[in-house]
């Protein structure tokens, strides 16, 4: 099959490589009908955390269930099925607390998992899914319409991460939030906070379309400054305090900064931006206002029975977030238009 | 009057200092009937938090109104009151957010406050209060039994501090919880999670006597292990995966260290403890196994009413931590009693 494979810094290919084969009696094969590429892909593609030699990429899909394991009893060949950006039990007591993305016998794709067996990439022809009761959720009503792909698929990540994002944050009823972070996570915790009653969501961008999409999605207010003028500008919005909750969408240093002396005292930062270069939070500041810090990698195999009637009915648009589309041949030039800013999000279909 | 000074490292003493006025309407003098030592009062002691000069020190009191200035309404002369740690008005909105302790006009005992007027220090004859009707609660029934004394006077600090750990380590009925730190508000920890339903709640400790006093208090184990063995020892205990909450209420590295690797993938620290030497928090952990991280300086007015009701039913008895008495010209031999931990916390009376 053709699978997709990072070989150094910006240097993606998509190529042959073995079909993947049942093998544990608890997986299943999956076509994939729709992928695509995550802000965290280009960590690695732009070199900044490097890896070696070729590796397998893509952790969003969605698609076709062709073959299962003899033990395998949620799932049945033809069903249509979503898959979370990592391989998991759901039975496990840490996927049983919600915390699937800690999964003790689960993975991530393209790699092995913690039994050992190979899950293969999701910017490919075909998965493994090692654990395929666990990971997989069947959209009810078979293949669903074209038009609803977009909306499904963030739920394998962004939606379910900005999601995350918000419940981190203490996002409820009559909360007052900021948003750090115009990506498609960022947008996607403008949903998320919306759909928990936020009363006031302040989105920052400075970048036009992303402004819009924010507003379709629930931002009240749009911010453009950074840094020092961005907390101020924030305060004075928020009674000279901040708002209640804080949703770090970005992963550097300087947005978990942001995000940390935005926030009112006795509120909230919820982070899901993976962080990079070893950053550390300050806690003596944290002390002495009360903000607290919570998230990480979001565990979006909990959340989708919960997200999943809401995208079917139309309540949440998440795909909105998709401004390209190609076909997996293309795959190098979706890694391209992201990393360039041409786009936010890139669909991939086979 | 007398009051406490301190001058320079393990160097305390009783002086002669001006007595305090009412100068600004809304403030009250209240003559002290009991205060205490505080473990945060040793950092200065001990010289690892360098002051300069002499400096009015003791931040919990409580005592009788002796005169109030003429705007104040919630207390009369002659009502026996205790004070947070703290000034604070409890009208501004960060007293309305319940983080009183961010108070927009109240300040330090010991200091001036942000309205800059001063406050005196607790370990004293009298105590210039700024915000009477914010700052002090009046204790229904009139002057409390003696024996009551050193239960009511933990509400100025370690009781409501205890609390605001378990608050924010997410304590709830059933939690699993750690405590670190086995001091007066490592101690009224363990109260507070007891009081919060928590099913089962671990002590850190290697001291026999403060053990006796945790499991009265309603610890269902000890665990005296510290660092790696102590991680390793909690995770037993927790099915392999250590606690939902941990409570860290020591302030150093180390402990908060502890307390982060303690905690289950998705549980949440709590933390009190005076963050000394600018520590900070490995964010890139916190991201990998979603423990959160909350915490700071406790607003102990905002929980005096839900606390004093137990405290006078005899439901909780946090004056057990108080294991020395002394009279207030006996000051500098408190500090040295808890320096030296002869005494896990000393009560002074006039």
């Amino acid at each position: 099959m053709q699978a997709t494979l990072l070989h150094g810094e910006r240097d993606i290919r998509l190529e042959e490589v073995p079909d993947p084969k049942l093998s544990s009696g608890i997986d299943a094969i999956v076509r994939v009908t729709a992928s695509c590429v995550c802000g965290s892909d280009l960590w690695g593609y732009r070199g900044v955390a490097p890896s070696r030699g070729p590796k397998r990429i893509g952790h969003e899909f969605m698609g076709v269930v062709e073959s299962v394991g003899d033990r395998v009893g949620n799932v049945k060949v033809g069903d249509f099925v979503i898959a979370p950006f990592y391989d998991c039990d759901m039975t496990c007591i840490n996927c049983r607390n919600g915390f699937s993305t800690s999964c003790l016998h689960g993975g991530w794709w393209g790699a092995d998992d913690r039994d050992g067996g190979f899950a293969d990439g999701g910017q490919g022809e075909f998965v493994r899914v090692p654990h395929a009761d666990g990971s997989l959720t069947v959209v009810p009503g078979g293949t669903p319409d074209a038009a609803l792909v977009p909306h499904l698929l963030t739920l394998a990540d962004v939606m379910g991460t900005g999601h995350h994002a918000a419940l981190s944050a203490g996002v409820r009823e009559g909360s007052t939030v900021v948003v750090v972070g115009d990506g498609a996570v960022g947008l996607c915790g403008v949903i998320a906070a919306k759909r928990l009653g936020a009363s006031r969501i302040v989105a920052m961008s400075r970048h036009a379309s992303r402004q819009a999409l924010a507003r379709t999605f629930g931002a009240t207010d749009i911010v453009e400054e950074r840094g020092r003028d961005g907390i101020e500008r924030i305060r004075e919005l928020f009674d000279g305090i901040g708002p209640d909750s804080v949703l770090e969408c970005v992963g550097t240093e300087e947005s978990m900064n942001q995000a940390l002396r935005s926030a009112r005292p006795g509120g909230q930062v919820g982070f899901v931006g993976v962080p990079h270069q070893a950053p550390t939070l300050p806690l003596r500041r944290m002390f002495d206002t009360n903000v607290g810090v919570r998230g990480g990698v979001a565990p979006v195999r909990n959340y989708i029975d919960e997200l999943l009637p809401d995208v079917l009915s139309g309540a949440i648009q998440p795909g909105l977030v998709f401004d390209l589309e190609l076909p997996l041949s293309e795959v190098a030039e979706a890694y391209a238009a992201m990393d360039e800013r041409r786009a936010v999000k890139v669909l991939l279909r086979p």
